[in-house]
């Protein structure tokens, strides 16, 4: 089992995360996310688009603000109920609060404790824009904040969240085959980033433990380096939101009204960045010597391959490793040019962040056009021409 | 000149951007994007990231946190400083306030109101993790918060704002070649996303007017449909930042500490899309018909071409077209299918929301692999073969 300990300290030391506020002693519950933990979770955005939005036709992609009227939170619910338990058993309202304006015309807000509103609150909107039929789903990605009274284990609980959320809209007839649909999708995705399947466990939610309105939930548990915790969510919420901000949908195909019914496949990117990195994170043995690396996935990893001149001052050597990397660089952009040490130590970096390949330039090269590549999870070495890297890079 | 309640209909119409909270009677300075809106935006953001950051090996991405320790703008000045007069002269802190935490253990926090302070914060971080040589950058896209006592002219002033920007750290004595690189790159940066250039104006902001820490500041102004208004801006910040935060840089080739100064190249996203819309947004008539169109370029179109049947009472050119459209969208994923209304119908749609291209599916396409491209800004078309059409596509 991953340590979690020791995966913090690699992340701040190599650039992935770093304790949000650091300098000023900190700020419970907020990381900063630094170049490799960006690039880490761009790709998880990015595939994540590509699979639940891009690649279909009955999805909606949405950006809503984080401030909003403080009516939408009095009507679904939040302002009165979005309250966690306190240790001496009074409640308190995790959403933070702010104010807007000045004097007399100020007004209080909330930010955001979930994306999910900001989608409920276009449903018109969308439905004015787009005339969909249903179903159909709206999709969001961005940042939500709760008010934790004990935030805690890395990335896990935060107080400045980041979600990726989908609103599915369906008649109520038939919302049990999309909720299929979205359970198996979540499985697939699961893959996609390259979770362990055997670290993922559905737990059905029990009605006593179920939101009031849900019909079923489905919490998709992960063996975080802490534990097995929750780490997606799948709820059919029936028609409790809608009908809530009092919206409807005319439906065209038998001219009657009706209140769709939804489906809300809802994922935390932070969570899914710690489980990404948990499960990568692998001690092994390497030449007679203890190594640490990321196994990332091509997918995910922040950079995909690493050239490497084999030594620094032969400006040859240098010259042509600098030409293989720009030309790579045009076909694959997060490739990396790295001559600070030997090569040893460039491969153990490199193994830290999770490079699946590194390309290294020699003597040979410049004589036939050869080069050297190592792959990460192995240590093994091999000749390939020039022509290959590319191929060989897309995984 | 674009009339700024014409632009604001059509986004709203056709699915670009809402009000914020809309169906709660708004809120104001926010604003929702909708589904073209966000694709429109995640372009920009793109394009930037590879200009800026990808294809240069100087900079590092950053993503820190929107909650902030309040020491931080205590000693960044914003606390006591970041204010805005007010009309009865009294002056009015602009951060947004909440509160951390509960009960006797909460504190206050902000909602920044510039990503930059998240840099500077983790500039020890980035020097620990990366070891970079000056010059070097860092670079945030993110959201800042603003309490703006009247938001205005639609997306241009706003309290919930999104900004991209770089703090560029340099040896003092080199600042003026860096400002002068970071001048030109912004206005190739302009060009990139089809700003007309005789619409973008640099201001030399004079010695009283700028910030009492900056040597030099350029504006870049634009002529938005409500007047010349500051787009952009370009500051030398001296070494203003690092000292606030009491922070230097081990200088490895002189053995030496020193202060980097910093040049801040600084873009607002929202105003960067209302630029972009505003520039694009034509009247014009075609066939003897008024018509309205966005004159995008096809680097930040929503949608970089729409595949239609002609008919769509026939199965035969139904599923040609789709197939046509299941084919592009594997190389081009911002492919749309339409066979809703006739096809003038579509054409004008599809102007609506700035496609460059439409591709017809009509009987002779079953007979010879041809299709008909409608080409957006002079509504003429052509009869390729299907082979040709990527490229057509990629402008």
């Amino acid at each position: 089992m991953t340590n979690l300990e020791q995966l913090t300290s690699l992340t701040k030391r190599r650039g992935f995360i770093y304790p949000g506020s650091e300098i000023y002693g900190g700020l419970a519950g907020t990381f900063d996310y630094g170049p490799y933990g960006l690039a880490l979770k761009n790709n998880v955005k990015k595939l994540w688009w590509q699979r639940f939005v891009q690649t279909r036709e009955d999805m909606y992609g949405l950006d809503a603000a984080i401030l909003m009227n403080k009516k939408v939170w009095e009507a679904s619910g939040h302002a009165s109920g979005f309250a966690d338990p306190l240790a001496d058993g009074t409640r308190f309202n995790t959403m933070f609060q702010t104010s807007i304006g000045v004097g007399e015309t100020a007004s209080t807000a909330y930010l955001r404790p979930e994306t999910a509103q900001g989608m409920f609150v276009n449903f018109k909107n969308i439905v004015d824009s787009f005339h969909p039929k249903l179903p159909f789903g709206l999709a969001q990605i961005g940042k939500a904040f709760r008010n934790e009274i004990a935030p805690r284990d890395f990335i896990f609980r935060l107080r400045e969240l980041e979600q990726m959320e989908i609103e599915y809209f369906v008649r109520p007839e038939n919302w049990e085959e999309h909720f299929e649909h979205f359970r198996l999708q979540m499985h697939e995705w699961m893959k996609d980033i390259g979770l362990q399947a055997d670290h993922v466990h559905e737990l059905e939610v029990s009605a006593e433990d179920r939101a009031h309105y849900s019909k079923r939930t489905i919490d998709f548990e992960f063996d975080f380096p802490f534990g097995r915790k929750e780490l997606y969510g799948l709820a059919y919420r029936t028609d409790y939101d809608l009908r809530a901000h009092q919206l409807d949908y005319q439906d065209e195909e038998t001219k009657t009204k009706l209140v769709p019914h939804v489906i809300e496949p809802s994922f935390g990117i932070d969570r899914t960045i710690l489980a990404i990195l948990s499960d990568a994170y692998t001690e092994d043995e390497l030449g007679g010597e203890p190594r640490t690396y990321l196994k990332l996935n091509s997918a995910v990893a922040p950079i995909k391959a690493a050239v490497f001149p084999l030594l620094k001052n032969k400006p040859d050597l240098v010259n042509k490793a600098r030409e293989v990397y720009q030309n790579l660089k045009q076909q694959i952009p997060e490739i990396m040019f790295d001559d600070n040490g030997n090569i040893g130590k460039r491969y153990r970096r490199q193994d830290e962040i999770g490079t699946p390949h590194c390309l290294t330039i020699d003597f040979q090269t410049l004589e036939d056009n050869t080069v050297t590549i190592r792959h990460r999870d192995t240590g093994e070495q091999e000749r390939i021409v020039m022509s290959e890297i590319a191929n060989k890079l897309i995984i």
